[in-house]
This record gives structure tokens, sequence and C-alpha cells, in this order.
């Protein structure tokens, strides 16, 4: 099968000019078919504070009430997605921002009301990857931000993670998917205060000895559950490494 | 050739949930080939008040500076824009948003500073007609908000009325091109204190008679011309109508 890159950045890389430009150059010159998936919490705070509109967060997620969803959808789908889809048209990568709305990529569904309500946030049903694959196979480098919609009419807020993993998934049916989650450190440590004690290969069995050992704790848990379960649906390999080392070997490589 | 259809609207018809509403059952309704482009100016004045930005008007147009752009951005490229698209998924158009970035469909130059400096306002150069034609051909009716490109990495702000005359312009050497400017009024007026007296046909001699006798003036004029530029560079017609009536054979016709 043809190699597909997928990578995914928080909003603090794709916010900041110097960090973004980085970004644009090394995405620019990964080889290949490739998909960028960004954030962009900061600015929507940001924003939203402006409009003296409260950011609540529970567990991480953002409660999504009707006037933050304006905003979310603002700043991922206009202000963030236009500056990096500009960005690398700069560049000469064909670039296309997407929601999941644009050609019904991501339809999801309204999160039900459990503990909490968080609100327009969607969970993932269906990932079009016929559709990404098309694009792809066109040579259109898809930029898709944190937005879904419910297939009524509504967009819906979804987290960016969730849309890099899905999106994955999806098209690991269609492509050799690596799927590189870009993170503040340089992969995954050993040792939570040396920098370089990078972890090069987490196995699942290697992921329970750790686990068992104190060696992964506490959020890295879930992203970790999260890039086996990527695996296990088919994703060739997931790498967890800095937004600034996507063009290197470099990182921790998650794999069966 | 095979027929297409270019809706322009005006952000009054996209930013009411009724009027969005109906103009959405409309534009489904419509068969064949089509294409939006959409408006967004109170919005964008809206938001720009809110964050405490005066919106500043010459002859008609916004003046952008660099924190205007980014509202434009949000609002035209995000929230109108969206809330289209997912609006005609709802009613299973398979629409896609566009800016002139996403796909490099619209390349424009920041507008030469004369009498005026507009600030980030873009003057189109170049419209990919072969890029919008391949993604019409897949059955995918593109919704342009009135965004461009520099193609150096930056955004512009640009009239939707000009997006949708190039584009029709652009897409005439494909298509044989219907071009709908909706409006206020049912057409262009014979008598402008008569909703009903509207002028089904107007071609150039009609057009200069009606001028010398002072039938039509003022903004209507400007209007016109440019249909007729689009007329001239090989666009099928041009009509004039209420967005309400865009699947009825109803308004002004500009032909040769």
């Amino acid at each position: 099968m043809e190699k597909l890159t997928i990578i995914k950045v928080g909003g603090k890389i794709v916010e900041e000019a110097d960090t973004l430009n980085q970004l644009l150059d090394n995405f620019s010159a990964l080889p290949g078919y490739k998909l960028l998936v960004h954030g962009g919490g900061r600015s929507a705070t940001k924003l939203a504070a402006q409009l003296g509109i409260e950011s609540q967060m529970v567990n991480g997620r953002r409660i999504t009430d009707a006037e933050t969803l304006k905003v979310v959808t603002m700043v991922y789908g206009g202000l963030v997605n236009k500056n990096i889809v500009a960005g690398l048209q700069a560049k000469g990568v064909n670039a296309i921002g997407l929601t999941g709305a644009d050609l019904n990529v991501i339809r999801s569904v309204k999160r039900p009301v459990k503990d909490v309500d968080y609100g327009f946030v969607g969970d993932v049903e269906a990932v079009n990857g016929e559709m990404l694959a098309s694009l792809i196979h066109q040579n259109i480098v898809p930029v898709m931000a944190p937005l879904t919609h419910d297939g009524k009419g509504n967009m819906l807020n979804t987290n960016a993670d969730t849309i890099a993993g899905e999106t994955a998934k999806a098209l690991a049916k269609l492509f050799d998917v690596t799927l590189v989650y870009c993170f503040e450190k340089k992969g995954v440590l050993r040792d939570a205060d040396d920098d370089d004690s990078v972890i090069p290969v987490i196995t699942p069995e290697l992921f329970r000895q750790y686990v068992v050992e104190g060696v992964i704790q506490g959020g890295m848990i879930p992203k970790l559950e999260n890039s086996f379960s990527a695996v296990e649906a088919g994703v060739s390999r997931v790498i967890i490494t800095l937004a600034s080392a996507i063009n290197q070997d470099a990182g921790t490589v998650i794999k069966k």
C-alpha cells in the first residue's frame, strides 16, 4: 500500500508565527502523501475571553455552549485553518482546509449528557476515508480543523487528537498510515526530569510493564491507549515526537 | 456545454436563520451543477464591534487592517461558510467550503495604495477554473467565502460580488454559466417606488438608453457594468433577482 503520513499539531505550534512557520517548512518537506490535523484552543480561549465568554474545561475538554461553538467555528475553521492553508500554498503544497462538514468527511453525534453536559461537542461516528483518499490521490493535502457536523446542519466541536486518530483508522484501510502526534517533549520519557530519556519503541507488552513500574503515568496513559487503539485498527505506527522533529527519525514509536 | 449556475448571496441572507434556511432549501432544489458565493459583512461588523475594532468603510468597501483581516477570516471563512456547508450537507448537497487559498482557487494581489489604503484587500489575479471544474464534475458544490490569498502566505479580503464575477468568467470557458446576483428587490426596477416594475431583460443598448433616461442610476450603474463585463467575458447570462426567487424564472436578465 502507498504510504500516508498524518501529522497532528496542537494549538500552541500553529498559533505563533515562528513555530507555525517552522512547522510549515517541515511539513512541506515531508515526502509522499500527507495530511495535517490542527488544534487551536489557545486562540479560542483568547477570543472567547475578549468576547466575555468564559472558557470552561472539564477533563481537558471545552464545554461548548452555543456562543462557544461560534467561537471555535470561527477560530478553528476560519483563522487557524486558513492561515495554515495559505502558508502551505506559499510553499507549493496544494492544501485544502476541511472541517467534518466539508465533503461530509467526518460526521459526528452530539455527545449524550451523562455526568457532564459538554454541549455542542461531537463524538465521531463516520470518517469518509474514500473521499479523503480521493483528494489525496489528486495530490491535494487535507488540513483538518477540529470540527465535525451532525448531518442535521449543526457544527460540533471535536478534539483534534480524536480527529487525527479516527482519520488515521479510516485511512488505514487504504494507505500504509503513520500517525504522528506532535508533543511538547521529544517523545515518551523514561525519566520525566530528563528530556533526553526518550523511550524509542513501545509495544503493548512494554506499555503494560512501564505502567506497572510507574514509568508511564497520568495523562500519558490515555494518550498511549489511544495510540494502541489506532495501531490495533490497522494504523502501521504512531509516533510521539516534537513538531520540529517530524522529518527526523526521532521520538517514541508505538507499534504492535 | 454543460450548464452551471453560480449564485451570489449577500450577508443579510446567510446571517439570519430564517432566510438562510430558505436559501438552503432553494439552492438545494436547483438542478444541475451549481456553486454558491456568500458575503458576511454584517457579522464581521458585529464581531469587530464586540472586539472594539471600528469598521471603516470607503465606497462601500471595508478598510482591512491586520485585526480586521483576522475578523473577516474568522467570520467569512469560519462561521458563515461552515454554517452554510453544514446546512447544505443536511439537505444532501455535497458542499465544500473554499476560500481562495484552498486549492489555490483564487490568487489575488494586495490592492496598491492610491487615494485610499484599503489594507489587506485583494484584487483578483487568477481563478483556477480547472480546479473548480474538477470538483464540480465530481458533483461537489463549492461554497466560496469572500477571501483570497496572495500566494505568499497571506489571506486577503475580497468583495463577494467580485469573487462571483471573476469565478463566473473563469468557469465560462468550461461551462454554460448563469450568474445570479441575489438582490433585495425583485430585479432592476423601472420605477424605484414600484417593487413590481421589474425590467425583464437589459441588453447593452437598453442599458445605455435607461442610463440616459435616468431609469438606471446610482449604485445600479456599476453593478450592471460588472454584469455586462461578465457577459462580454463569456458568461451566458447574469440575473438580478430576490434570493427567494432563484428557482423561478424571475428578475432581470442581463445579456448581450
